[in-house]
């Protein structure tokens, strides 16, 4: 399955920046088979579980965590960058390599003892998926599982988020 | 229907700046059953018609266009902000309040002769619906649709994709 997805995931050399090395995942969003076997996998996975919300992280993450929510029946509350969720928020910055950034949830997207999938389409240096659930369970939420469709594995973003669970279907070295 | 939906968008007044009340669609995303009455309904209006691609428009069109494309069985192309699209683009700039915006697609996001359905979450002035519109036919597709979720009707964008269908699916003076 694996293979079948890399096939349809770009390399793009020196994207956004000389020396990085972009995987884009817009062949697959276009691919309907491609497509359809992330979501499906992803709800087999998923099904019979107990979770309360999808928390999908702009912007690639959307493209994933709302078809996922639709299929298991779950809504979904977007994780946004800073001013773009209009209801009261609050805020997690995190640092970049050069530079800082952050995100934001609302507060009523999330409930104490709610069960939250967070979703997005690439883990690189964990510092985004960090702050995803710090959000999360600052509002009392329980992280079951952080899910992407791709793993850098070799940046080891996993170890930002010990504790917590992570599962990607694609794994880069 | 429209009422149902109405129930589960919250307006947030004097959002992103004094005077703009903001139509909050993420209580109707977080709600299941507002989030599949939504897609079902789409589902319904597009099945059966011939649609090669859903141009999705970042960010909040992500959130419908996808699951939109799943249940339909077509592939989804992302329209997005300069810079952020990796591979091969074209551009199309537009007139905001005050300045410019502008929104770009990949070269082959989209074929010549393909029908396209346009999806975003929201029609207000039409700058950006206008500009999406562009790309699609610069790159030789057919608009089958340019598909919202609310219509801002006073704001009257519909006057500025003359020429081409649009639908949506709750509608505010």
């Amino acid at each position: 399955m694996a293979d079948e997805l890399k096939r349809l995931i770009r390399d793009i050399p020196d994207f956004p920046k000389p020396g990085i090395l972009f995987r884009d995942i817009t062949p697959l969003l276009s691919d309907h088979a491609g497509f359809r076997l992330v979501v499906n996998t992803l709800k087999q996975r998923y099904e019979g579980r107990k979770i309360d919300k999808i928390a999908a992280i702009e912007s690639r993450g959307f493209l994933f965590g709302t078809p996922l929510g639709y299929q298991l029946g779950v809504g979904v509350v977007p994780m946004r960058k800073p001013g773009k969720l209009p209801y009261k928020t609050i805020r997690e910055s995190y640092a970049l390599e050069y530079g800082e950034a952050a995100l934001e949830i609302h507060k009523d997207a999330v409930r104490p003892g709610d069960q939250v999938l967070i979703m997005d389409d690439l883990l690189a240096t964990g510092g985004t998926a960090s702050a995803a659930v710090s959000l999360v369970e600052k509002l009392g939420g329980e992280v079951v599982e952080v899910c992407f469709v791709i793993e850098l594995a070799g940046l080891n973003g996993r170890s930002r988020i010990e504790g917590v669970p992570v599962f990607s279907l694609v794994s880069y070295d």
